[in-house]
């Protein structure tokens, strides 16, 4: 691009047309294009670094307990699909399928993966023989197709990338654990590393995974009060051992089946990290998954010493483990600030004549717009500013989400809260038909069980007895 | 699996049958197993994460010579294939084609990546306006599907994993430079890393990517005397700039076609440093890419102290950053030293009563089978051993290779020498139909163009003047 003097962010604005700044932010932060295919996207490299980020931090999670990383085939026989009654009906109307390959026609039909139980549990029945060999814990990253018909850029797309975690355990004491466990880690993830809140629980039957006996989800605010599902771990029981044939010999001699479970999070985050953090000014990514934490702008570079001094604090900074850059095009200082800040960059440092001659450098960051000084003696300082900043965009957001949290006694003041961009939590009869109806009426679904057993209060549609006090919100 | 007293490795003969030793070790040491559908593989933990040491070490080096990663689509609209006269004829017969998807057919056939230039160069065209966007330096960690008749695991798979850089430049010198740059890069990973010594050039026109002006190889020989294509590195002049439309203004005013390249290299790169390095007794992995690089055996493990120092030994190597870990299973340690030893981890401690009473611990080297007794105060003595295996292993395969790299005059010579295992380096005329001749009759192929321009000396099958010193081979 040619010298500009003035940055012009044309983003939409963020409190009226909230859809409209979500597009217009990912489309000129370049975080994303749209893919020659309907409903594909691509992830440029500024929104493939968040995921690199992403893969990083949850690998360390996962290696510390106890799983391993590992890759199965994703072209799946067409018959596997259908061994698992619920799971075929779940999956089967939005899959990609190849026909011919090789310039032939193909014998068995093959399914793009939707997710691998079917394919992984088919290899885990011929590895597993012995309880010794219990449990397996195993986790893939991989690309999964599911053919939707409305997509939006990470939060809904034909092709997307994720990580699916597959283990077996010999009894379903330790599975149950398993799937809670992982829940655990995705929001101890989402919390200390994506800055976003969550509340966990039980899903209800409607909106559990295919296949599964129990599926537990995460869910995040957006800043419209839209929650996003950002994180499943589905405890899967006996479903997919007995579908495919996973039998171990226990301690006492008999042949068992083994208790299976499944959990993933997607390139889905990316949506909710933008969603969750960004304001009118654009991006705003937590330091900790942020692609550039420090971005360094000489100011009057042409001065006798600035730019070679300021190169001199990025590769400070590099060694001290901070992914600094330094920003020296021709483009305008005020372009230059206008563009890092809707890059969502968390911290800027200023370094001009001035800051030269008093061995300074200003900084100001992207999260509270504060400008402070910081001597150049003390450039490690900055690590700590990067953890406040991380630590301040929790608890914004957990304030914010929390003061959208209402209560609801009927389904009047249900709907006002819903239409005001609440999530709203009320009691539920349990019955499937009250659920469809709520979601009919209000477009709201139950995000999660809050309390499962409620021996008060009543349905805040049909007036029976409450079975479970729920989690309700328009969804993403 | 229940306790065994005696390891049986139970794989064929290095010697005298390659093929099923390779087969037999891949299997039982549990890199990878063959996945449901003809022609894919499963890669196990094991195998996974020799690719997870060879993405980090690769990424670092992409990083230094200035890429960034990012991720396009799997599906490529059938009429972009079509754009690229020579990439089509050489990609249509071995596609796999997705017809139908969300339960409709689709009005395009989508074809799954086989190679991603189309797709990429689309992008490249939307995103490339000025000289000031160029060059664009980006690489893709993904899952290509080439529909082979002949399979195996690792070497040649339906689906496979690998990383493909794209890059586009302003002139051709410097997309040839980048051409050549990424050729080093990997010549310096294999050899440094992989240990692995190769020998790289250009391609003759026969053996190019189909798309290319040039194609540059880097040619490994494993233990029988056949080469393997272990990467390769494509100029790919103007032709898809041309067939996509990446046009940018220049610094003149002119608009221009822009100049790209691709490279790749693939989970090939494991068959490789199985068939270099392995020998009858199993695996041999270079401590940079293995696994475990120290397993550590206790003996009479329930003796007072044994285990509990056993494991403080393990935590201090881990603390040291040497991927260590303890083998406490109730196996004997016979069948211990067996299975870790077909595993190829680098080294192997030994500690029992004996060592724990002197402050001892006995190392045995994979690679020589050396046997030796270090101080339990200089662990960090093992960092250097590691690092010594690694010289050994690529010292070793040097000189190996170096003795088996003939020189033939005629093709009488010619054939004895590539059915004795060996390289041969001899004088072509350059015509296509001798290339064809000779591998009709010997089975052997040009791997590289060893002398560009030669001046005297006569081709080895038609006696006409040389015009290039080659290197043939038989190869994966």
């Amino acid at each position: 691009m040619a010298k500009q003097d003035e940055f012009v962010k044309d983003i939409a604005d963020i409190e009226t047309d909230f859809p409209k700044w979500y597009t217009d932010v990912i489309l000129k932060t370049e975080l994303v294009d749209y893919g020659p295919v309907k409903g594909t996207m691509v992830i440029r490299p500024y929104g493939y670094a968040i995921w690199e980020n992403i893969q990083n931090e949850l690998n360390i999670r996962f290696k510390k307990t106890g799983h391993k990383n590992a890759y199965f085939p994703m072209f799946i026989p067409e018959s596997y699909l259908k061994r698992e009654a619920e799971h075929v009906e779940g999956f089967a109307p939005e899959v990609a399928v190849v026909t011919y390959a090789g310039g032939e026609e193909l014998a068995e039909k093959l399914i793009v993966r939707p997710t691998s139980e079917t394919i992984i549990c088919e290899m885990y029945s011929k590895w597993i023989q012995s309880y010794r060999d219990l449990p397996v814990l195993i986790n893939q990253w991989a690309n999964v197709v599911r053919w939707e018909k409305t997509t939006r850029p990470f939060l809904r797309t034909s092709e997307f990338l994720w990580q699916e975690g597959h283990t077996v355990h010999a009894t379903e004491k330790e599975a149950i654990n398993e799937t809670l466990l992982m829940l655990d880690v995705y929001k101890e993830f989402a919390e200390n590393i994506l800055a976003i809140p969550v509340l966990i629980g039980r899903k209800t039957e409607k909106e559990k995974f295919a296949g599964a006996v129990a599926t537990y989800g995460m869910e995040a605010m957006m800043l419209d009060g839209k929650s996003l599902q950002a994180g499943t771990s589905h405890y899967l029981g006996q479903n997919f051992a007995k579908a495919f044939d996973i039998k171990f010999l226990d301690k006492d001699g008999v042949h068992k089946l083994g208790f299976s479970t499944s959990w993933g999070v997607s390139t889905r985050l990316i949506g909710a990290l933008i969603m969750a953090h960004g304001d009118k000014r654009g991006l705003n990514i937590p330091p900790k998954v942020a692609p550039i934490q420090v971005i360094i702008i000489p100011i009057a570079g042409h001065k006798e010493g600035v730019l070679e001094n300021a190169e001199k604090i990025c590769k400070k900074l590099l060694s001290l483990n901070i992914r600094a850059e330094i920003d020296n095009s021709d483009n305008s200082t005020g372009w230059k600030f206008n563009q890092w800040e809707m890059k969502g960059v968390p911290l800027r440092v200023e370094f001009g004549p001035k800051d030269l001659e008093n061995k300074q450098l200003v900084i100001v960051r992207r999260d509270t717009g504060e400008k402070s000084v910081l001597s150049l003696d003390n450039l490690k300082a900055i690590n700590g500013i990067l953890d406040d900043i991380q630590k301040n965009m929790l608890i914004k957001s957990k304030t914010l989400r929390d003061a959208r949290i209402k209560n609801a006694k009927d389904i009047c003041e249900f709907e006002t809260l819903i239409n005001a961009g609440n999530f709203v939590k009320s009691g539920w009869c349990g019955e499937r038909a009250c659920e469809d109806k709520i979601k009919e009426k209000t477009a709201a679904s139950i995000r999660i069980i809050a309390d499962e057993n409620v021996n008060s209060g009543q349905c805040v549609f049909c007036k029976k007895a409450t079975k479970h006090n729920v989690l309700f919100a328009r969804a993403y």
